[in-house]
């Protein structure tokens, strides 16, 4: 698990993304905007892509004109290195 | 807007969903299991087809093994009988 200070280290290099605090697992959440339902679903699509090929899979909230994309780590139940990559993996296809 | 009782008896008729209420806007709420990521997303992909098909689109959040779809009409800040009628296209093709 992250600790506080690396959690911190890595958000400063990753722009837009927050901790979302869901029944008190930290995730890493960004929110991605489209110009309408298509584009946003492409981006969904490209998100699943990276998702089964790193085999580390996010929640995905798709809807018109922005994708809202959550990443932790299940086994752990919080944050682990390797979501702060996938978060800078989901920037790069964005 | 559907009234409450048009609302339970069109609900009636939909085994599975349920009214959850964010931000004080009733939707129409299911969530359908998958054994797999990609088969989550599949249906996504085919909840957007409908979606754009009838330009009415809802909130999808695909996780891995399951999607959940939420319907209601932002014009009306809540739920209108065309939400009732999507929730059973959404079932037809899952």
């Amino acid at each position: 698990m992250a600790t506080q200070i690396e959690i911190e280290e890595y958000l400063s290099q990753l722009p837009g993304w927050q901790i979302e605090v869901v029944s008190g697992v930290s995730r890493l959440q960004k929110t991605y905007k489209f110009k309408n339902f298509e584009q946003a679903l492409q981006f969904t699509n490209k998100i699943g892509a990276v998702a089964e090929q790193e085999n580390h899979h996010p929640a995905i909230l798709t809807e018109w004109g922005k994708v809202t994309v959550s990443w932790w780590t299940h086994k752990i139940g919080g944050l682990h290195m390797n979501d702060f990559i996938m978060a800078a993996k989901t920037d790069a296809i964005s």
